[in-house]
C-alpha cells in the first residue's frame, strides 16, 4: 500500500456521513482520494470538502479496490450489504452505523483501547461504539484505578437524531403541529415524542432490552476491559434533537473519595468537569463539542459507596464521527 | 366538631389548588363549606365548584377557626407563613406544597401507610409526598414481600409543571421562540429547557442533592417503612409539560422471578401494567389518569438479581391533588 491511503465513506449523505467529511477536513485527515458513496436519492448530491464539491456516487457501482479504508455510516443495511465487498477488496473497515451487526465487530475508542488494533488480523475491521457507550467510557477511564467498581446503572436519554434525519424532522414536525393545535399523526416513533418521553429508544427485543441497550452494555464492558462487570442500561428517548444525556450511578466496594474523583476527572483528556452547582446540558455545552461534559458528581443519599454523575455529549461528533476519524488516523499511522 | 367538616384550600389558584377543587367535586368529597384562599393577584379570582363560582379570598384575612381541615397547595412560602395559624386554630393540615418544610412532616399515601394516621396526635398534620415518591411507592408496595430489596436507583424525569404555571409557560414560550428562530432569553430555569434536558430539577444544595431528590429518598423510605434501604435518586428536568417518568433499577439479594413480579403488579390496586412491548408515556397514558403506569419490566443485562422498570404518572393528580384528597377523606372518616 502506498503512503497515501485512499478512503471511501459509505452512507456519506447521512448525518454522520456528512460529519465524517467535515471532521476529516477540519483535522487534516492525512488521506489521498476521498470517495463519497451512498444509495437511493442520495446519489448525485454533493458534499463540500477542501473547497471542492464531492459528488455522492452509487455504492452499488463502487469498486472498493480503489481504496484502503472504508467508513460505513448511515443505515445499518448498507453495512450488511457492502461489508463483504469491502473486506474482499482488502479494505480496513470502520463501522459507524448503529444496529445489531455493529455489536459483532470489536469496538475502539482510541483514548481507551488503541492497543487492541495492534493485535488484530488485517485488514482491520472495527466499529465505533454507540455514542452513549463512548461518552461513559471516556468518563470512567480515569476513574478505574481509583474506584473498586462493583456495578454500573445508567439511564441514557437518547436524542431523536439517534434515528437519523427522519427522527429530527419528526420532532420538529410534531412540535409545530402541537403548537398550532393541529391533530398529531405520529410517523416515526409510533407515538407523540414532542413534549413526551418514551420508555425505550426503540422496540425492545424478546429479552426486554433494546438493541442499543445491549450494544451499550457490551461495548462498555469491552472498552473498560471488564467483561464481568454488571451494567444495567436503560435507553429512553427524549424530545431533544442532538446530544445524549446520561444519569449514571456507580456502586463501589469501598467508600468513595469525591475529591479524588473530581481531581481525576479534571485532569483527564477529552473531558470537561462542570463547576459545582453547574449542570452541563446538551444544548448549552455538548453540541458541536468534541469533549464529553460531566457534572453533578455526588455520593448516593446516605451512601458513600455510591457515586452519581451527569454526563452530556454530542452524539454525532465524539459519539460517532470524530471517534471514527480518530480511529482512522491511528489505523493509517500504524496499522495499514 | 360537627358531622360536616368545613375545609379550606390555601394556594387555591395554583395548578394543584385548582386540581384539589376539581377532584373534591368529582369524588363528592364529604365536606361542609369549602373556602378557597390565596394571596397576591389570585385574590378575587373564581373557581368553579358544584355549579357555583367560589371566590378566592385573601389568606391573610382568613379565620382558620371556621374550618377543621386545611390543604396547603402552591408555593411553599404559603405553608411557611400560615401553618402556625392553621394549627393554632386546631385545624388538621394536609400539605401539598413542595419544598423543604414538607419534608419535615410525616407523609401519607393512603394505600400504603394509612395506619400511620391512627397513631398521630391531633390535630393531624401530614404531607402528601413528592409526586415521584408516591408513584414509585405505589409500584413497589406489591413487590415488597416478593423481593429482598437491597438497593433502589432511580432517575426521575420531572416535568416543567414541577415549577407550577411559570414552568409550563416558560417551556411553551421557549419552544415557540425557537421554532420561530427568535433569540431565546431563559427566564425560569436559568437556561434553555426546550429541546434540552437539565441535569437537576433545581439548583442542588451544598451536599450535591436537590431538595426534591432528598425529599424523594426520605419519603420513599417512610412510605415503604424501610429507613435503612439505600436509595439513590437523580431528578432531571425534561421538556415535558405534565407527568413524571421514572427509570428504576431494583437490586435484590436473590434472583428475581419476573413472572411473579408481573403478576403482583397486575393484581395491585392503583396500577396499570403495560403489555410486553408497550411503553407507557406521560402524554399517551399518565396525564389525567389516577393510576400509575408501569412497563418495561426486565432483568439487568446478564444479571437476574436486578429488575428494571419504567414508571409514568400524572404529577398533579395521583402525584399530588388526588392523593391529598384521598388522605383528607380518610381523615374526615376516621380521625377528625
Amino acid at each position: 500500500m502506498s503512503q497515501l491511503v485512499h478512503v471511501a465513506i459509505a452512507g456519506a449523505a447521512s448525518a454522520i456521513g456528512e460529519a465524517l467529511v467535515e471532521i476529516a477536513e477540519e483535522r487534516g485527515f492525512p488521506i489521498g482520494d476521498l470517495h463519497v458513496i451512498d444509495e437511493g436519492d442520495s446519489i448525485g448530491q454533493s458534499l463540500p470538502y477542501k473547497g471542492r464539491n464531492l459528488r455522492v456516487r452509487d455504492v452499488a457501482q463502487f469498486d472498493f479496490n480503489q481504496v484502503g479504508l472504508v467508513f460505513f455510516a448511515g443505515e445499518v443495511a448498507l453495512l450488511d450489504r457492502y461489508l463483504g465487498a469491502a473486506r474482499q477488496a482488502g479494505c480496513a473497515v470502520i463501522d459507524v452505523t448503529s444496529g445489531k451487526n455493529s455489536a459483532a465487530l470489536p469496538c475502539v475508542v482510541p483514548e481507551l483501547n488503541a492497543q487492541r488494533l495492534a493485535s488484530m488480523s488485517k485488514p482491520v475491521c472495527v466499529s465505533s461504539p454507540a455514542p452513549e457507550a463512548t461518552a461513559l467510557a471516556v468518563v470512567l477511564a480515569p476513574l478505574l484505578d481509583l474506584l473498586s467498581l462493583e456495578r454500573i446503572t445508567v439511564t441514557a436519554c437518547v436524542p431523536v437524531s439517534s434515528r437519523g434525519r427522519r427522527g429530527v424532522n419528526e420532532l420538529a414536525r410534531q412540535t409545530a403541529e402541537l403548537l398550532n393545535a393541529r391533530p398529531l399523526e405520529p410517523r416515526v416513533f409510533g407515538q407523540q415524542v414532542a413534549f413526551n418521553l418514551l420508555g425505550a429508544d426503540d422496540t425492545p427485543e424478546a429479552d426486554g432490552h433494546t438493541i442499543l441497550e445491549k450494544r451499550f452494555a457490551n461495548e462498555l464492558k469491552q472498552l473498560l476491559d471488564k467483561p464481568l462487570l454488571p451494567i444495567a442500561v436503560s435507553c429512553i428517548l427524549a424530545p431533544v434533537f442532538f446530544g445524549s444525556s446520561l444519569s449514571v450511578s456507580l456502586l463501589c466496594a469501598d467508600e468513595v473519595d469525591l475529591d479524588a474523583v473530581s481531581q481525576a476527572l479534571e485532569q483527564a483528556p477529552g473531558l470537561e468537569l462542570a463547576a459545582i452547582g453547574e449542570q452541563p446540558s446538551v444544548v448549552g455545552d455538548a453540541i458541536g463539542q468534541d469533549v464529553v461534559h460531566v457534572g453533578r458528581v455526588r455520593h448516593g443519599h446516605d451512601d458513600r459507596r455510591q457515586v452519581n454523575l451527569w454526563i452530556v455529549s454530542d452524539n454525532v461528533r465524539k459519539g460517532a464521527a470524530l471517534n471514527a476519524v480518530q480511529t482512522g488516523e491511528l489505523l493509517i499511522k500504524h496499522y495499514l
